[in-house]
């Protein structure tokens, strides 16, 4: 593509990855113009970024307070809802950054269309990695992924052949609980949850990082961005969050990427691609200065929801539907104060016992599966009231 | 390539490097022959080799003991010399893995018949790099690097557009001196220099692994492997020998290879490519395990071998061959016992500044230039005894 300018949609853009790529585009503005904005309920920054990028089309989440300020902000911006904008004539690249199964819709649309598809939204794959990897093959779409982990294995495998892939190594920091005693993590709060040791996050992705599952979600989206099997995808424990994931191959040799803790670097990378550039200024890494990497193995009685997920994930089906709608309604609580923190490992184990599982299933039986599973997590939580 | 068998000419057989070559070889039959072995005087694992491997081309340095016996082994061998089986034309990849000034005429002569020249010598593009990128060019050779900290860089550009790197870092492990007191180095034996704390290879190499010229000759011989200016070459300690060398790109992202210290990976890679087999099986890395990888800034108070290896690659010219020539005689002389450890530094800085040097040298003028340095070094020598 060259020098060209491309056309971005952010599907999500008040959250922490849509303000990150707002950066970036901001660094960028001979390679990359914003054409649309999706928001969810936090209209002031949606109008802000508005104002700044003029994108012909915009978007907030249904309700009362939405349509009578577009008239007035006097940008000509129209109204298109996510699918419109994902499939927008002049759209190259649509970032989702969504949170939970808000982006699976714009996905599909946007992968039927031949978009490029930039992925910052885990529970896309992990719901429907199947239909979604269809989509992309049917309608000449491409994934990049947007996530760090999966930003490593991406670089790591350019110019590899993909069959010479012996394993895929995801990195864990651990997240806020990695150190604290096993029979403090029942009194833990969300405040506590939310500090994160070395990532700057919205706080979906940071409580699940607290359980873990996160790093279930990312090995369930591995198998299908690099269609390696499950088995071939490892969690190692490393603190510092610098060696981003690692591939090793067939002859033994190991290729990982590394970098400061910044979103900023793997959203860039997927809206630039296949071009690196200087843009919007990552920190460098100083090796020397650092002084260490750790690494060590996963305690799983830590974190007993990353086995959850790779167990919902082995199952395959509607498993992994049921988890991401489970875990959407188990954080929210938890961050509400409704639930403790165990409690969301408890939640998902009784929401995917419960669950009557559906073999390859479509997209209606995915979409049918998450929202049993919300309405279940959400029964689970009211019971513990 | 395919599945073709390749046609392999190792310079430098019985050597550490040319012993593993063969464990490669022998691991990959279906893929790899030997058509030349050429020794230097190790007649004895020569006439073994060549029973094993039945080559066509077979040599050894010249001396009494030579021609006679070749008739004697009965193996339908043909006596050829290093320029002669390096150009042979049933030969596909020419493995040069002698030490020292021997390996460059081989070199020159493959690439400028257009073979592939899979080069564990570092004193061949140390001392003619400009010369040995020509001759690739000219001829339609192609140069791929045996040595761990160049083929780790090589395969972290595999994919990638090499205007877009903004440093490599190679690690250096600091030798099996690397924690001794300083004012202990004075009276290190031969022998205590030998034992390398994590890597298997020559005697060579691994005295300049304890100075850490190693380390200079490197970063002079990556200047000419990848065309980057030596100023955008850094050298970073990790004593564990498993990130074998990093690639920064523009936009902030680092790729590392890694593996356990083992020659047979590069060796095959350099073979084998573009594909990656499992072949000679190297061990599996298991960072878990491992628990931390350490990095530090160099001493180089403590390696002021290097700073003279990379104020000669500044000054270009005949200034490396002159290093590489006085290197080799001066450690060989440490290993003879007849100079201290920390003469080599003495006896190489004394040689460099008594060099005339010339710009852009010719080959004639390369190979001056080291022979006049080991001549001087000779001298110098001679004259602590």
């Amino acid at each position: 593509m060259g020098g060209r300018v491309r056309a971005l949609a952010i599907i999500g853009s008040t959250g922490s990855i849509g303000r990150q790529a707002l950066e970036v585009v901001r660094a960028l503005p001979e390679r990359l113009q914003v054409v649309g904005l999706a928001a969810g309920n936090n209209i002031d920054l949606l109008q802000e970024q508005a104002c700044l990028f003029r994108p012909r089309y915009v978007y907030a989440a249904p309700g009362p307070h939405v349509l009578a300020p577009l008239r007035e902000w006097g940008l000509g911006c129209q109204w298109a809802s996510p699918e419109e904008m994902a499939t927008a004539p002049e759209v190259d690249i649509v970032l989702v950054a969504t949170v939970g199964g808000a982006g699976l819709m714009p996905t599909l649309a946007a992968l039927k269309a031949g978009k490029v598809v930039a992925l910052a939204n885990k529970e896309v794959l992990v719901m429907a990695g199947h239909l979604v990897m269809e989509a992309a093959r049917q309608g000449g779409g491409e994934v990049r992924p947007v996530d760090s982990e999966h930003s490593a294995i991406w670089q790591c495998l350019w110019g590899e052949d993909a069959s010479r892939v012996a394993r895929l190594v995801l990195t864990a920091s651990g997240g806020p609980f990695r150190d604290i005693p096993l029979e403090e993590l029942e009194r833990v709060t969300a405040q506590q949850a939310l500090r994160h040791p070395t990532w700057r996050m919205g706080p979906k992705v940071t409580v699940d990082s607290a359980t873990l599952l996160n790093k279930g979600l990312e090995c369930l989206e591995a198998r299908w961005l690099f269609d390696i099997p499950l088995e071939r995808i490892e969690v190692v424990m490393h603190r510092e969050s610098i060696v981003h994931s690692l591939v090793e191959f067939c002859d033994g040799s190991v290729k990982a990427q590394l970098s400061p803790p910044d979103m900023r670097l793997p959203i860039q990378l997927a809206l630039t691609y296949p071009e690196r550039v200087a843009g919007v200024g990552v920190p460098r890494l100083d090796l020397a200065l650092l002084g260490a990497l750790h690494f060590g193995p996963v305690d799983m009685s830590r974190y007993p929801c990353l086995g959850l997920a790779l167990e919902a994930g082995r199952r395959g089906g509607t498993y992994p539907a049921v988890l991401s709608g489970a875990d959407e309604v188990a954080v929210d609580a938890f961050l509400a104060g409704r639930i403790r923190f165990l409690d969301i490992y408890r939640l998902l184990l009784d929401v995917l016992e419960a669950h009557a599982p559906v073999g390859r299933p479509d997209l209606a039986q995915v979409v049918a599966a998450y929202e049993w599973a919300k309405a279940r997590a959400e029964e689970w939580v009211r019971a513990q009231m």
